[in-house]
């Protein structure tokens, strides 16, 4: 860390400043400028906060030098992190992992339906809500537990992996029970006691990025799952609140190759929520693979018009079939590049 | 909700969209344009999700013409609501409530001095953290129900209802035992089973804005509280996310008149998390209540360079005397107003 | 124009607003909902402005329903619309136009070098910065005439188009003595006597979205270059602004697919404004083609460390040239799917 | 500037990254941490691109010390900064000014009439477009020369002074001939040319953020103007772009004080653009001077429903003079209190 002292800092104030840097075990170094007299602080500063040294008399701002995160940074774990499911299907590591399947689970049936489309496109990985985080109390909540038994059996028929939502504390055993992978949606990524539940269950989990947190916050919420021993987790880009209304969020695609550079955890991309149309989700779905992502994970629906919920960002089970052989192709023409 | 299909929607497409007004029960009212077609949406679309009209072929967009809330709304209560406490303090319907306190409860004799220092400016709320959302899983967490026991111990000692975050929703009961009034954070906001759990322990809630989130959210997880029967919420707007960052978040001081409009519910503003800044606090403080606001809630420290948390957002005694003066002045020159 | 009545609007209001709505021309259309009135107004609504409505007593809001653009509008101009530059380079109506060059002209022999790699690698339009529009005004602003020179002679001696920045209206004529296409700045998409000028001059206009500028609003900057009768426009995605600070800018990369739906108007990706960086250039440009973008404009320059403007977001030749052979192949890849 | 090199720099890079800091006419200061080492850039920083240092290998990132501005520096200047209209009305420096009108003059009559009546509030210096930047081609975009005659005459019947906006170069000279104050608006924030040229015209300069400036940004634009030798200029704060659709603009509140620390050029605060509605102007008037605003700009209409632009947004005249004496009320509170 570096603290910036004010232009006029008293003597006093440097000293009290040097005297906290070494009471916290750090070394201070000086360094005095012409406006401005700088102290570094050198040691392991990620677990500390910059505000123990922010609130001090006579500092105007402090500077981190390294990103408060370390368990998921590639600093420290270099290697690409692979995880695998007991169906084969692998996320991370080379190669295109695509997850697909409806919004939610409205019935055995339709979500049968949509699996089989989906699987018969290459997927191996079905995607379903059962616990649904709606921004209305009034709107289609989700099956519960009912829903995790459907998922199961229909993934089960079809050799498929499982990953699903899970929205509180008290679920997580439950859903764990019934799914390969715990999702923690982008209205949870700051539910710190669901960051540190889905920890300590040791089941893969996919984050997603809330629409208003930074990159740096994304990788801090994934430290609460890692240090908690965890090791298999994926973070998701899946759209950003901005000015912009055209869509519903914006997807920010320079966290994608941000994110391979930060982290060795894989990185997927979520066309479906970034877009909010279904007509949106093929291009955007393709520029995510050029720009690096490991997976992908996609809503798709047999009859997006009898959705009970985000139907008009799912795709028909013939527009998923040409997207998956577009971004086939996509993947082939970067994996032939330097990736 | 209004309806605008695509320009080139067949009479077919137009027929299915009407069957599907009809079908929710609503009644259709056309409107042809020169280059759109239109559909009123006639009844109360509260309840109903515009992407079940938006995802139908030929729909080019809905727009909605109520709010998505509505026993949040002052359509629905017109009058001021109050917030009663035990001591007589009154949140909403005229006056200005000021809460304050440290940011978390580090020791009894930490939070016993800070809060006999609010008193002694006319404080009748005492807020302070037990249990603390952290960005990262390395920083102080809070003292969890040793914390909440103090709370309540100091508060009775001088007086004061408590006001502290409840995180989970597993200790919901164990802080509505000690606090009068339980705060839903920022990261908090879209935890909708913690939304659920509060509604359903009836205890005053002060909900606060999620950084990302829109006004219309807001109220919307109101409505979660207040559709489970507990109508008592207050809103509070402490900053969101934009591209500024000069100062932690922005104060959007257009919430509150727009707040004071849309609901009835009490709207209280945090200077502190909107800032990040002792030395912005109190300005920022002043226009909120000049904005209209019912309420504040304001980070005091007996000693904020001893802080384990937020200390350089945390105002000393004699600052935050100083700021009561201020905003009492201002207080007065609004009510003397026409507010 | 949808114009949605207050809930208490009285009978009188409701008339004043037919009666503007008949006075300016159109043919009002009455629906009476339970708890608002809706009134929509029948023409095209495009030349007027929403707040003829908004303001007049007892209205809630209006709602357009057509973009407030028309010779923009892939509605009016169906088909792709497709600039040909002298030496046979096309932008738009399928391929890939990539544009490249340093960002500022510093010496002939700087600018012949970069020219001499980009032109190596395929590159048919040079761009480079004769005048710079600095945020500080103590950073290098350009060598002015004397650049513009430099680039037509190096252009010339490879058989190069040049697009080249203008500023200023006074400078219209002079640069478009110069250059192929006149490049309108982010910082000056809403300088709109600069709009105009080069919408005189008729020579070909390529169009920076402004950095907190909404799509709605590029295509009414462009609306403004085509209303003078310039239909040479391409409009250009280079970065929003967003609370993420990772990167400079957060490259909207939904923009792609959702302008290629609203106008027929070229499509360019910036990547290296958008990112900052030279390492994110490339994963970024293979995105935005991905998405179909029609062109793309990169900063190259021979020696990046050396550079005055802009070094840390420029490739140099060898990184440059692998980016080429990447987004060919992307390009084929979804040129062979059905874009 | 403190530069950070990656933690694999080598000791050559290191060695690179030495040489130019030396080369450019600064001290290096060397500081090795544990992960990474860091090299203080000791002289005055401000005139020099950080990217400079960015660009060089082995370079993690840059960060600045000092802001990227001088003249506009409350360091450079510590005391406020007073404009003075020769009408005797002073803006900055400790009261406040109330500057009032059209947002557009539509005619002679139109305009005497507004006049008159903000006048009678006590308001000395008239507002009203005369060349107006549109977002639209279709909109009315001012009466040019003719309206800044009738305002020049309205003012002068009253004895006011004229604040109006100027949008290009050439115009500067004619809009000076007929104001007192050159108004350089949001959307030519960032047009460098105009600020040169106003800077050298010498008329006192009102200079409003963009959209989607930062406030470091707003002041390298004021630095523009005052390093061409004209010392009048104020800044002033009229709302940014979010992603909060409630509002037309969100006004940046924490804006006001970090400003007043930052600089001592006088503050202004827009509360007509910044919230789009007539009856969110007062409350936000009240915040901006409660928050330490030395000015407001109001647009007032004699007659909103007739207004051509923006009437949705301008107050009418009674409203207005309930505006002037709750303003008042609030500056007294404010004043008698700490400012």
């Amino acid at each position: 860390m570096i603290i910036v002292m004010q232009s006029h800092a008293t003597d006093e104030q440097l000293t009290g400043v040097l005297e906290r840097v070494s009471s916290l075990g750090f070394r201070p170094h000086l360094s005095k400028g012409i406006e401005r007299t700088v102290v570094g602080v050198v040691g392991d500063e990620r677990p500390v906060d910059a505000e123990l040294f922010e609130v001090l008399s006579g500092v105007e701002r402090v500077v981190r030098i390294l990103h408060p995160f370390k368990l998921a940074s590639r600093d420290f774990q270099p290697e690409d992190r692979v995880i695998t499911f007991a169906n084969g299907a692998r996320l991370g590591g080379g190669g295109l992992l695509v997850m697909a399947g409806p919004c939610a689970v409205e019935s055995e049936e339709q979500l049968h339906a949509s699996a089989v489309a989906v699987a018969e496109s290459g997927v191996k990985v079905l995607r379903g809500g059962a616990f649904k985080p709606r921004t209305s109390p009034y709107s289609f909540q989700g099956l519960g537990e009912e829903g995790l038994m459907m998922l199961r059996r229909v993934a089960d028929d079809l050799e498929m992996a499982v990953v699903t939502e899970v929205v509180t504390p008290p679920d997580v055993p439950l859903v764990a029970q019934h799914a390969d992978m715990l999702q923690v949606g982008a209205r949870n990524m700051t539910n710190f006691s669901l960051l540190q539940a889905v920890g300590d269950e040791g089941r893969p989990v996919l984050l997603k990025r809330g629409a208003g947190s930074t990159l740096d916050e994304l990788l801090q919420a994934a430290e609460y799952v890692l240090s908690r021993g965890n090791e298999d987790v994926a973070v998701c880009e899946r759209g950003i609140r901005t000015f912009e209304t055209a869509t519903r969020y914006t997807l920010d695609i320079n966290a994608v190759p941000v994110l391979k550079e930060l982290t060795s955890l894989p990185v997927v991309v979520d066309p479906s929520h970034a877009t909010g149309r279904a007509k949106l989700v093929a291009p955007i779905a393709r520029a995510g693979v050029a720009a690096g992502a490991d997976g992908l994970i996609v809503e798709v629906h047999a009859n997006p018009e009898q959705a009970l919920s985000d139907g008009p960002q799912a795709l028909d089970p013939q527009s998923f079939a040409d997207l998956m052989v577009d971004v086939g192709r996509v993947s082939d023409a970067i994996g032939a590049a330097a990736r």
